[in-house]
């Protein structure tokens, strides 16, 4: 068949609409029609060309919903009709990693899907002149119809609504699971957000949703306040208007009780690995964890002293908020159904396929928290 | 009254045996007679000078065990006569730290224990000619009387040797309890461990004790392989006698099922940062943790890339194993009576106070696993 997609011909050029082929789901894939597609700062991290693993041509786009239209041979838990998350993190739950029960981090197809391709080595994706177009990120959900492997889609309520559910497909379960599966956060903790941008707002209603105490926002653009204040933020803490934002956060988590002060949890949601290590260094003596969420640029490390660790505070990272796609996406669809999380807000932008260029524009003005192409 | 102590009157010198003045005990205080302390690591780091928190004159020695003289105002969990192992860590069970239920650094004291004082302020060690001598880490066990606060004595059975359990005031404390308290290895886990001097063939003696299967030992000395491998040992792996360390721990862990491989927990008893970060990279991508337990240089930085946090590694440190010494200790005592743990192949070299400097020679040469000082 042929369909509509936004093409990434090559690194650092917009992308470009046009037809392209799509073949039909082989065994075990399924066949998508995209209805909505937020654009994320990943898809822009590899459009840039500083993704040291991007691929072109390739069609970008992880995070979508839409409808089962067509199941290849042996497909069993999808059918025509079925509204569908698409899974950059899939869940096989036949791996060592899927039944360690320890991670979310799917291991069957990493990877194929790592190359650009299907799990049996191809592409559905090809020009009208027949040259394959890659996959990306298994999704590709810049193409107005996709193919997918039935492990790597989640099925979900249909009265949901495509166009704000598409960001659960990323953003919003990046966020909300960095604090319920990675963290852990228990009610009355207290918690510091470095960036308080669309990870970060996730981050910050996770948290409420986690029943925080104290959630410290961290940003250099006072015009994230009132945003993140409505998604439950209590303090806001800008670094230019302060001399050490790690003793701004330990001063503010301190109480007549502790003296010591620290954030229990922090989360960086910013990529900058010097960030990284204010987060780690503000948590608390002796039982803080940091959670990395940001992606670094290529290259990047990150450093503290060992004592920061043998004192008590730990460091981890998270993808895709530690959530097993097909067993938890559902849930947090139903929780944004049920009004206990938020996104309309979120979506600042909706845009036509034709017009996703001006979605990347928006992204690097700062002027959209989520932009989303409806198909 | 007097005590006969060794005292390191400056960085970079001998310790000089000599009698010294000791003050009795002030409220919530103890005085020990020390009947048997070890030479460890962290005193050699003071003394030679490579501690920028190192003060001087002081009594060194924090490994110790002893019996109860005499007790303060107020003291009511200890009398005359208890048996007991000084901690460096103390454990108040009324600081926030302790209360907390999520870290052994009780922080109650922690100021004055710093700057080499008891808790009042003062010190209770001077010169015959009247000169204040320091503590060091709350202990001083290199005199044999020292006044310790209440809280930072452990009681623990009276049929245990002074000579064997004075170790579990420090290295046997750490290195299982790095295992038990930190990482909470679990029955069928692997484990790699960098570095099999005292506190490794502690780790790995836990991690027998904790039922891991793979228990790799990292050493640059093939000298190192017999002595571990009689503590559970059953992989050695020679840094010179591989291309890379990382890999081959990783090789080793592989299963016909899980072909990722990866240590599931991994600890660091070197103190060299790089060591610290093959350590981390060297565990199973999605779940594996890395322990640093061992002292790093002043000022070195530990780094990696972040992606081996994203994807699942966590970093953490312990100190004193996570121990809660006051609760712990005893316990570890009886586990040595029981035949549960090993000691007594450990302590390599007994000495009397005059010969202590021996002592340190042994440890630089390599020559000692631990050294015991028995008064
Ligand atoms: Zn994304
Ligand atoms: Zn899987
Ligand atoms: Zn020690
Ligand atoms: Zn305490």
């Amino acid at each position: 068949m042929r369909t509509r997609a936004a093409v990434a011909v090559q690194a650092g050029k917009p992308l470009e609409i046009m037809e392209v082929n799509l073949a039909g789901p082989k065994a075990g894939e399924v066949l998508v029609e995209i209805k909505a597609t937020g654009i994320c700062h990943t898809d822009e991290f590899t459009l840039s060309g500083a993704d040291p693993e991007g691929l072109f041509p390739a069609i970008l786009g992880h995070e979508g919903a839409g409808v089962v239209v067509d199941v290849g041979p042996g497909v069993t838990s999808l059918k025509k009709g079925d509204h569908v998350i698409p899974l950059y993190t899939p869940e096989c739950r036949t791996c060592p990693s899927c039944l360690s029960r320890k991670t979310n981090l799917c291991t069957s197809i990493r990877a194929t899907q790592g190359q650009g391709l299907m799990p049996d080595g191809t592409s559905r994706f090809s020009t009208l002149d027949g040259d394959p177009i890659l996959h990306y990120m298994g999704c590709s959900t810049f193409s107005n119809y996709t193919v997918l492997p039935e492990i790597a889609l989640a099925k979900v309520r249909e009265d949901a609504p495509f166009d704000k559910i598409c960001y659960i497909g990323c953003g919003v379960t990046t966020g909300i699971g960095a604090v319920i599966n990675t963290a852990k956060v228990e009610i009355g903790a207290t918690a510091a957000v470095f960036g308080l941008g669309g990870i970060g707002l996730n981050v910050i209603q996770g948290l409420r949703l986690a029943g925080a105490d104290k959630i410290i926002g961290v940003d250099l653009n006072p015009a994230k306040k009132e945003m993140a204040e409505k998604f439950g933020m209590t303090h806001f803490v800008n670094p230019k208007d302060c001399e050490n934002v790690v003793q701004e956060i330990v001063n503010i988590t301190k109480t007549p009780f502790d003296q010591i002060g620290g954030a229990d949890y922090s989360f960086d949601c910013t990529g900058n690995v010097k960030v990284m290590r204010d987060a780690l260094e503000c948590t608390h003596r002796g039982w803080g964890q940091s959670i990395i969420i940001g992606v670094a640029p290529a290259g990047a490390v990150i450093e503290t002293r060992p004592f920061q660790l043998v004192t008590g505070r730990v460091w981890k990272g998270t993808a895709f908020g530690g959530a097993r796609g097909r067993t938890d996406v559902p849930k947090i669809v139903d929780w944004y159904m049920e009004g206990k999380i938020e996104i309309d807000s979120m979506i600042t932008h909706q845009l036509k396929l034709d017009e996703i260029n001006k979605g990347f524009d928006l992204m690097h003005a700062g002027e959209s928290i989520r932009s989303v192409v409806v198909y």
